[in-house]
């Protein structure tokens, strides 16, 4: 039978990443291609205590139906962080729980576009973020991301000259893919253009309590005095990405119709996690945690950069985050990274292709990404030569 | 400042029941208006003991990022127990996990309808699945439910008239709110129709399991020889409605773009909660605990039924379920409802306005859902007599 699919996703493809992650079975293959935290960002002893009374003492509340706004406990603990962090939340904003920061950025699409609406977006950009706004009918258009942030010059011509953009999507700090963060200026103009062209900003923040150099940046949120941002975050990289606990922080008349939307999604996010979640927050050491994993990653990064610096071609150029889990190479002259990107795999060693990346879904890319948390050192050592050996190849020194 | 909120959520009001849910706080109230599982249903103890050891064994697989379509053993499983109990499943269909059966549904319409699509369903029909089609711009056009299931006749005017009808949208096993079970002469029916005019059918069967009393129907389903059948149904009512576990069977070409639009939803669903799910089906006594759950409904449901013969005036009737959590009380001569439940309310009687049900969202009803698997047996008993005293009290005898 052939089956009549909805316009929006007849032409969506998988994800790259989420394709190239199912394909990851051969254990011999070096992979910079996740996108996955570190196993030992886990406090998995943790966890389990907490579980185990949990299941003893509140069984009945955690296996039960649930409000779909999250667990209030839950909420409060996430508003009190995010004030404390982050500078973030106002007398106008409320905060909810998501499955996954993933579901912020849906649902967040969901209330604010019509199909034929446009995104405009940070070019590369979060892949899972393009392709939620393409499954909802909306279509992401990109604007380039420069070393300093997104370009505000280019931003400003697409905001007049695209009246159905509804907002601007952007992971200021820690960028996936490029790893780069965004001036407090940058963020400033981009915020005054938002206001000028009455569009909202959606502040993706995944990353942003994996800082492991350099010095802090203002969120977009933490200088919303309009009601212009939502702000969507997870405990996906500093607890867990398997239990899906996300969260929004934004203006109410926004949040309240993402509740609606999200009732009618799956009802709530996992009520036991959402207790486990803000047990872990209030009884034990976050801030301890989350230092370990800093370590961990500004080990990892180093251990990668240095590589990179000590072996692969001047011409290839890289970024150098300051937290996160990626960062971002670029061959020479524009030339076409698949090729680059065939070789390697060829060689064993995966990347995700900048193309997975763009707006643009049929525009070639120079660059590809390369994922740090998840591969062991000697896999850092190693892949990071044969990446060089192959960019020597193709361009000299 | 003034929000633009996309038309298809601008106009969405929250769902009934869970409002009503959040405002029954105040203990003194005997509610009848749950949609919830009694707690007597957890299995909190074995699901303690699995946990724990998967904290112990498995941690790093449970904790980490999982694959869209589910967690394989999971899968497997689930299949295997639709095959048996229920003769689902043939080689052109496949079966996903789904972040509660709520999001089964979601997912289906997001797959095959566009903005302005109508969805056919049973009038009434379960809230959530109605606002699920409106939150993705698709209009739900209801057909009346008779005692044997949907009106065929005017499911096939409906059908003629309505060619941008995407799918018929059915619970035909102890329906909510109705409580009643479709027959196989109109299941078969209603499955001749939607091939002659070219639809889907989205069988919707969380209460599937739930028999207390007569004989199993069988599943639309089971006969899909023709690959036009999506069946979704969850865990939520076996084993935990909290933990958001549910799945979806259906035809390849379908689930493909379901995946595709559940990875950018919220990537996949809590990972714990599924290997939990896996190890309590293939470890422990999922059927005796089934048999457990039947054995307490249908005490519940057969006391709320004698005191209703008992005590309630003969012009109100009600329908007599034969599984799931509902009955269906219509008051006579198509008086509305609404003053009735107002009176109930006063005197500290909860129960859900038949109009939350309506496909229609401005038409009035007659009716009201009862709901028997939380209230204790005292307030089933009166709660019984302060409805039937109102009834009295408003129709005589």
């Amino acid at each position: 039978m052939e089956y009549k699919i909805s316009n929006k996703l007849a032409s969506l493809k998988p994800s790259a990443i989420r394709e190239i992650f199912k394909s990851l079975t051969d254990p011999t293959i070096i992979s910079f291609a996740a996108g996955n935290p570190s196993p030992l960002s886990f406090p998995s002893e943790e966890l389990a205590e907490i579980s185990a009374d949990i299941f003893k003492n509140q069984a009945n509340v955690a296996l039960q139906y649930g409000i779909t706004e999250g667990y209030a406990p839950l909420r409060t603990a996430v508003e009190a962080r995010m004030k404390e962090k982050f500078g973030i939340g106002r007398d106008f904003d409320t905060t909810i729980i998501t499955t996954g920061g993933q579901q912020g950025i849906e649902l967040t699409t969901k209330a604010l576009c019509n199909e034929g609406d446009v995104v405009i977006c940070e070019n590369p950009s979060f892949i899972g973020a393009l392709n939620s706004f393409r499954a909802l009918g909306a279509t992401p258009v990109g604007v380039p991301l420069n070393d300093d942030g997104i370009d505000v010059e280019i931003l400003e011509k697409t905001l007049a000259e695209t009246p159905n953009a509804k907002f601007i999507y952007v992971i200021p700090t820690f960028h996936n893919p490029m790893g780069i963060t965004s001036t407090l200026e940058n963020r400033k103009k981009v915020y005054e253009l938002a206001k000028k062209y009455g569009v909202l900003i959606l502040e993706d923040n995944p990353y942003g309590e994996l800082r492991f150099a350099g010095e802090n940046v203002p969120t977009y949120k933490s200088f919303d005095e309009d009601g212009i941002v939502i702000y969507c975050s997870s405990f996906s990289k500093i607890l867990s990405a398997g239990m899906r606990i996300g969260y929004v922080c934004g203006p109410q008349d926004v949040i309240s119709k993402m509740v609606v939307a999200k009732q009618v999604e799956d009802v709530h996010t996992n009520n036991f996690f959402q207790m486990l979640c803000h047990r872990y927050m209030t009884e034990r050491d976050i801030d301890g945690h989350i230092e370990k994993i800093r370590g961990i990653y500004r080990a990892k990064a180093e251990l990668m950069l240095s590589e990179l610096d000590k072996h692969m071609p001047k011409c290839v150029k890289y970024t150098r985050p300051e937290g996160g889990l990626f960062l971002w190479c670029t061959l020479p002259n524009g030339t076409d990274s698949s090729e680059f990107i065939k070789k390697a795999l060829a060689q064993k060693v995966a990347v995700v292709p900048g193309t997975a990346f763009n707006c643009d879904t049929e525009a070639p890319s120079d660059s590809f990404r390369l994922n740090y948390s998840m591969p062991s050192d000697e896999d850092i050592v190693r892949g990071i030569s044969i990446l060089s050996d192959i960019a020597r190849e193709m361009f000299g020194e």
